[in-house]
Order: structure tokens, then sequence, then C-alpha cells
């Protein structure tokens, strides 16, 4: 379950006087999500989500706010967070920092096609050109410093062929610096989890809080290691194409990053690798039955290593 | 007909380059509206509504687009307006002045009903809210200066009764002040026209364009005037009693604003029968065949003249 801290109508009810959303209809706990409490808030105005944060704080949380609020003015369908009457996105309810954002229309799609990579294609490419505007700034808090301080956590939990896995992909990854990449904001967890789509439209693209600023060509590699991954971890040519080149028409590829993608379908696979390893092994309490299976993410590192450039 | 400007969706394509909105997928010129020329543009992100302005410029547009960002963010119903890759809200197409918003869904209601006024009441509370940290600075363009300018102009058309009616209101206008009164944002044109809604419920409020910083209490007025008229002028109890009590839930009247009611009901009702005779009988070319009857706000005047305080 994933309503950690419970509010009542009534304590809602109070705390929704600093907003200018109406008055409260309903409130409903969401199940989904293993970070935060999130209810669905109906107001006399509309829908929107109520979320309370359990771990992150001030130091993050402004990044991640003002990025949604910076996407949707540029007509990004991702939740818009709602100021409150001192002009501000964050609140405190129940002891915890809370925001109200829009509530967008669709479910995921389990099992994308083609037309689905392609539109997810066309949204990141559009996130990545709005994103070159904003001025916020956090390093994505899992970048090649978490990933090494990760490995050194679960090594000890794996067998040999998985320890020297690890180690050679590390260090591999540490001979590519990429700083001469296009780098911005970035959502580095666009799974097929955090879109929803409406039909054949995209009704929004959700949870930003992994997101930071890093090389654009993280994000797409993130995306596509998922979006376009088939049975065996290697990627769906068709869903491969169409999401990339969604991507490409609109904003193309520099040189660099032509060169890099190999490099960078792999570190996006290590890092899911990692954190997964890291959640199943270090669980924090309470945790446990929402872990994947790390051995997914694995499988799609080999392949990587495999077929390099896998469209190519 | 109320596309003044022709834009071709070759011209609409090319421009959508600095928005991060997809790409084009169709366009329709919208026939309603006498001020700007208004597109519905489809992309394969969503909906959005392109207008060019014909008259606004750069004195008022970033108060009426900033206001319609602030609202929005807000969680107030209106058209949010879509920034563009160097984070404008503002651009120029076509040699006008031009801005892309969301389109909202709904339709206005022609004869509304108690249901309709009472959440009409409310938001426009919510909005009064919702504008108190907004920082724009922009006087209400149609206020007592501009009643007089216009009164200047009209009276060589009007019969002996209608010039004693306007001379007597403007003088009894001129003795009340209002300088006690909370002031803030205002739409300063919530019609029946103005606000669409989605079933029961309102899907969006929309003009923001005769905007401005005055009295909260006018734009009460103005409301009140159109949603709950009869047909001789007067205020149908019901109505008025729904929007006025869902208005003072969410923002109760001072003092002074219940004291400034009665003549504040006149004073919405003068600015529009102004605004209908200046166009009635100075109008610009090409749009007398959207000039309303002046007689409908002389009828109001009249009626809250003759009932100071018709809710009393």
């Amino acid at each position: 379950m994933s309503v950690f801290t419970r509010v009542t109508a009534d304590e809602l009810a109070a705390w929704l006087k600093r907003y200018a959303i109406g008055t409260l209809l309903d409130m409903q706990g969401i199940a989904a999500g293993v970070e935060n409490t999130n209810y669905f808030v109906t107001t006399s105005h509309g829908r929107f989500v109520l979320t309370l944060f359990e771990k992150l704080g001030a130091a993050e949380l402004p990044f991640y706010l003002n990025l949604m609020a910076h996407l949707a003015r540029h007509g990004i369908p991702c939740p818009a967070p709602i100021a409150d009457e001192d002009n501000d996105y964050l609140g405190t309810l129940n002891g915890k920092p809370a925001t109200l954002v829009t509530c967008l229309p669709g479910a995921p799609v389990p099992a994308p096609g083609v037309l689905h990579c392609e539109r997810v294609g066309a949204v990141l490419a559009d996130m990545h050109l709005a994103g070159r505007s904003y001025g916020g700034a956090l390093e994505n808090p899992r970048g090649p410093m978490w990933w090494r301080e990760a490995a050194g956590k679960v090594m000890p939990f794996l067998d040999e062929d998985r320890r020297a896995l690890l180690q050679t992909e590390l260090e591999f990854q540490s001979r590519h610096r990429f700083v001469e990449l296009p780098r911005g904001p970035v959502h580095a967890d666009l799974f097929r989890d955090n879109v929803l789509f409406d039909g054949e439209r995209i009704g929004g693209v959700i949870d930003f809080y992994f997101a930071g600023i890093d090389a654009l060509l993280f994000d797409v590699a993130v995306t596509v290691n998922d979006w376009c991954v088939d049975s065996s971890g290697g990627i769906d040519a068709a869903r491969g194409t169409a999401l990339l080149s969604a991507y490409r028409r609109a904003r193309e590829f520099s040189a660099a990053e032509h060169d890099a993608w190999p490099v960078m379908l792999r570190a996006g696979a290590l890092r899911f690798w990692l954190s997964r390893l890291h959640d199943f092994y270090l669980p924090r309490a309470g945790e446990l039955t929402h872990a994947h299976d790390p051995e997914h993410f694995r499988r799609v590192l080999e392949a990587r290593r495999a077929h390099p450039d896998p469209l190519a």
C-alpha cells in the first residue's frame, strides 16, 4: 500500500482553504507508488493529486516541482503543481512536505506497440526542448557517483559472475565521461508506468521524482531500455526505430550523441540493475513486496554489451 | 466572422517549431469573438487555441497573459498560455502579436439555472483569492475615466430621456469613489459567453482581454448583472442568491463592500450600457453585425436604480 501518512477529509478540507480550487468533494488513497503517499482529490473545480513526500525534502523538491511547472507551461502533458495563497507549490500537511498537482487522463500501457513508442519518443524530445530554458540545478542523484556507492553496498550479495559483470561495466563506464553531450533536465525514469495513454494520445507523463540534470541521451537510453525491450533483454527493432525516429525528428542527435549511444544504452541498464539490486538486497522496512527482480536489468545489460548498437 | 488575419497550415507548422507541443495535425478558424483572430489548433500533444491580437499590444498583453498563467497555476480552470523556446508567452505571427493557450472543455450555457450561477459565484471568488498574489498592474481600462470619455462621444446620439439618465448616473457614481474596497485583478467581463460548462462543472473561464485592476466587487456586480438578470432587467432572486451565497462562502464581503453593493450594481450596468452605446453608434469598420442592443443595459440600469438592493 502507498498511503504511508493518513489524511482525513476534515484535515484536507481545512488545508485546502489555502488554495483557490473550490471545496472538497471526495478523496481516495492511491495504491500505486512506493516512495510517497498519494490521494486523488476531487473538488468543485476538478480532480487533483495530493502527494505527501515521505523521504524527499526541501533540498530536492523545488527542483522537481518547478520542473513540472516549467514543462506544463510549455505544453508538455505533465502534472502541473497548484500554487497556494502564498504562491508556493510546496506546503506542509500532517508534518510532511505536500503538494497538489493536476490529475491527468489515461492509464499506463503495459505492452506498448510501435505507435505508443513513437508517441513516447516525440514527447521525450519535446520535454528536452522545453527543458532548455529551465533554470533549476540538481545533478541526477542516480548518476555515476551513486553507481559506485550502490555497487559497493550490493557487491557482497552477488555471485562471482555478477560481481565481475558489475565491476567490468563500472570500469568501462568510467572511461566514458560524456562531457561533450548536451545536458539538461532529464526525467530519468520514463518507464511504461510513468506514461498515461488516453486512447492513442499521451494524457500524461508522471512521476518526476528521479529527475535531475544529466545528459539528455541518458534519458533516451533509459526510455528505450524499457519501452522497446524484448523478452531476452534485446531491443525490438520496430519499437526501437519508432521511438528513436520520433525523438530525432523533434531533436536530432549531435555527432557526439550518435557516438555515445551504445555506451549510454549500457549506462541506462547499469543504473537500473544497480537500483534494483539495492532495493532487493537492502530493502527499506515494508518495501520488500515492491522490489523488482534485479535479473531483468542484468539481462538487459548483457544484451547491450553483446549488441552495442542494436538498431544500427 | 472572426478570422481577420489568415494563417495557413504551412505558416503555423513553421511557427510551432518554437514550441514543444508536437507537430500540427489540424487547424480550424473560430467564428466567435469580435476582437481577435482565433484558431483551434490540434497537435500531436493535444488541443490549443491560437490567438492573433488585432488591436491589443505590448502595453496590455503581458498583463492578460501573465494573469491567465497565474490563475491557471492556482488551479482556476482558465486558458493557460504556452511558453515558447525563449520562455515567452507572446510571439509574432503574420505580423500580429500571437499566443497559444490550452483549449478547455465545455460550452457556454445561454440560459443558466441556479446551479450554474452557484458554480460561477464560487469560481469568481476563487479567481479573486488566487489573484491576490498576482503582481501585474493595469488599471481597468473600462473604469470611470473611460465612462466619462465614452459618454461624451455617445451623448449626441441619445434622446433627452437617455441623455438625462446617463448624466444623472455619471454624477451619482462620481460621488462614490470606493477607495476602501478590496482591489485586485478582475475579469470584468464574466458574461455567460465566457464560461464553458462541461456538464455541471465549469470547464473553463475564458476571454480575459478586458481584465484589469479594480474593486473585486465590480467584478461581482458585472457577473450578477448578466447571469442573474430577468427579462425586465431585474434580478432573479433564486439565481442571484445562489451566485452571491457561493461567492461569499469562499470570500465574504467586507462591511464596505456590503454598503457599496447597490451602487456597484449600477456601476456595472452603466459600464456596459456605455460600451454598447459606443459600439452601436460608433462602430469600427466591419463590426456592425456584432453590436448588441444597447437598450438591454439601459433597462438593467433603470432596474438597479429602482431596486437598489434587489436581493436584500
